[in-house]
């Protein structure tokens, strides 16, 4: 079936993408507005997108009344982010950050969490995430009615139990974005498949002739 | 544990990146080269990003010696390309496109898939998938060796089997990327958490005092 977004409303298209383009990781964004109220809420459309240097972006939406949301005002007006990611034991607490919280009340006393202080920049993590990145905003773009921000990584936070010998990470699973409004899934089950070679790949074909 | 990225190198920061920024979704890329031979690979540094104009990010690194791979390039020479969706069925196929072809040896008939015409733009989808999107390109961004495309979606290919009334999606379940170099997760075991809105939480609040 063919769909032309020409030909659907904003409300379709939103619910296409979001139920094709998955599993999506989630970044629970932790940003601090002038009033020093911290905000967090959790964002989707998030991704890695470099390593040298570290690099995510995480593109927010505007509210319903074209304002942009708390999240994206705060990170334009100081630089500063915590991409905090979301494990199973924290998903109810995620939930309650969602709500449509007025921007004076801090979604981190809401579902009660604790906030720790980062390192590099002023902005505090969650204390009780397994993974979080402390960013400074490396560049921003608007594209149609969202801001894409990209944040440069400098410090990564990660609970002592998760890393072995030479940073190898185990035991990670954090859960994953799919269809719009409500649905996830877990990361626990992993499969392998290892990558191949051109070479093995021209060897195997050789044979196989 | 605090990680400094500044402290460590590339390959461990790109490793740190991959093993925590997860699940990750999987943009299967075709492009088109000025030769007509079409390109084919995965990329797990993707996502959604809006969707008024529906818009997608494929960030592309480069080579080892630095110089562009044929996605990026394909795609800034003629501003169009395919994201093709991994369902479990490809995967074998999605490994063997992920080798070190030279530029001159299309995947897609290595991989011995079909190819179908776009509607919209020169670049094919892939026949065997169940989920395409075709793109133009929106604007493109470098950060750091990386080359950040942004892609406005000008067409949905979606199975007719996964559309139901109202544009709904039924039983898509791609792949997800977790760590590197080779782990996946399925996505068909799904579970719901509803929204909740800031009235029902004060509600609940008041409830409970």
């Amino acid at each position: 079936m063919n769909i032309d977004p020409a030909a659907h409303s904003d409300a379709d298209n939103y619910k296409l993408l979001t139920n094709l383009v998955v599993p999506r990781p989630i970044a629970w964004v932790t940003t601090r507005a002038e009033t020093g109220i911290v905000n967090l809420a959790p964002y989707s459309f998030f991704n890695a997108v470099s390593s040298d240097p570290p690099c995510v972006v995480v593109s927010i939406g505007k509210r319903a009344d074209g304002t942009p949301k708390d999240t994206a005002a705060n990170i334009l007006a100081n630089r500063e982010f915590v991409v905090n990611l979301v494990t199973e034991d924290l998903m109810g607490a995620m939930n309650v950050s969602a709500a449509d919280f007025p921007a004076d009340q801090s979604e981190v006393s809401a579902a009660q969490l604790a906030l720790a202080a980062s390192l590099r920049i002023q902005v505090p993590r969650l204390a009780d995430a397994q993974v979080s990145l402390e960013c400074r905003l490396f560049q921003s773009l608007e594209i149609g009615s969202n801001t894409l921000v990209v944040g440069e990584i400098v410090m990564f936070h990660v609970a002592d139990t998760l890393v072995g010998p030479r940073l190898h990470i185990e035991g990670f699973a954090p859960v994953g974005r799919l269809g719009s409004p409500s649905l996830y899934c877990r990361t626990n089950e992993r499969f392998e498949l290892p990558r191949i070679l051109y070479a093995e790949w021209q060897r195997g074909r050789r044979d196989a002739g």
